[in-house]
């Protein structure tokens, strides 16, 4: 059976304009790996309703589990959470059990539970809560999408509480081989290599090092022996 | 008048595998914002033609110009040309201009311009060529989109080369301004200031350190006598 798939809806301006570099996809992308689920897709939208809406209708429908990072805080541009409730026709308003998790925080910590940080406890109708150990504002999961801060150390956090619950297939396996010879020599027996292992995915990454070229060759698939076979013959065809 | 958008391809499997951390989507942001284009929407899709081809219909007939990064090299996964040509149904072979570049550059570096080099001057028909100085192998243009390496130098060195040639808008400016307090506690005036300079883009991007709570407050557009008078409005707010 093919392993589960997903997709990654990364939420932000600051994103498209170059302000920040994105760091939850590479991180996302390496857990998703290690737990045996396919990321098929990645989207980067701006704050903008009618495109987080679409996307999400769109990545929803076509793969296993969606992940959403960013636009979930107290300002006026955190619009996600609206807009989940909207792709997926749902209600949403204050709830009393994300309330009570703002509220005793606030409390504990001496700043008042004000209109915007209620924001912040939003959540559509029937979803969810995933737990925040970090700032406490939770995420959520409506059907198949589970929506997350944009704050790297809070999306960890989150990622950390929604992986356990998800369903993994078996975990992609790799294994690289570092080839001193240019792409255009080995790509030749390469596609011959692949051709024989169609079961496993054959890569080949170029670089450039002080004016003489190579390629980092990169097997993946889910059964070792089979890797270790390719490997052993890859390594047998450059000496 | 709006600012031209655009939107990114990345093509590849390493990237969704958490292989390699892209370093593209950033760099190029960065170049378009500068120029007056909006990065409008990125997508990141593996070595697989249908998602390929797809992608790159949706997003060239959405967006002014479309970047793709990947899949130009010689080896076997390297597909993307054939799948460019596939969604403007044109027809792609070996280029006599394509092929003349590489054989001088293969001439002058000894090495052989075999089958598998001969792939990368597969060029769709009628598509203009992008100069690459840092390792020959041209990228593409057709209609909207330009095709260019995964590799980040030759990428770099690949929007240098387009550019120069696309319409710019007005280069998006910003400010930013750094509060320490909590995102919570700025979120009110700062919806009444947005509402207020409705031409202007105002985001708020929280951070946590040392165990305090404070954000920098980013007031992006095109005006800047308007981002001016925005800017010191928020100054005297949170003195």
């Amino acid at each position: 059976m093919p392993n589960p798939t997903a997709a990654m809806l990364v939420i932000g301006d600051e994103i498209l304009s170059g302000r920040t570099r994105d760091a939850n996809m590479y991180f996302l992308a390496g857990e998703l790996t290690k737990q045996g689920i396919t990321l098929a897709e990645v989207r980067v939208v701006g704050d903008e309703s009618d495109d987080i809406i679409s996307a999400v209708r769109a990545l929803s429908k076509r793969y296993d589990t969606v992940f959403t990072s960013g636009g979930i805080g107290p300002t006026h541009d955190d619009i996600t959470a609206d807009c989940i409730a909207a792709a997926f026709d749902r209600h949403i308003d204050v709830r009393d059990d994300a309330r009570a998790l703002l509220a005793a925080h606030y409390e504990n910590t001496g700043s008042e539970l004000n209109e915007a940080r209620l924001r912040m406890a939003r959540i559509p109708d029937g979803a969810g809560l995933i737990e925040n150990p970090v700032s406490v504002a939770p995420g959520f999961t409506v059907d198949n999408v589970h929506v997350m801060a944009g704050v790297p150390s809070v999306f960890q956090a989150m990622v950390a509480s929604v992986l356990p619950n998800l369903t993994g297939g078996a975990p992609l396996l790799s294994q690289s081989l570092r080839i001193d010879h240019g792409e255009g020599d080995i790509a030749g027996p390469l596609a011959a290599l692949a051709r024989k292992y169609d079961d496993l995915s054959i890569g080949s990454y170029p670089f450039q090092k002080n004016g003489a070229y190579g390629s980092n060759i990169v097997i993946r698939g889910t059964d070792g022996s089979r890797i270790d076979a390719a490997m052993t013959q890859l390594a047998g065809m450059f000496p």
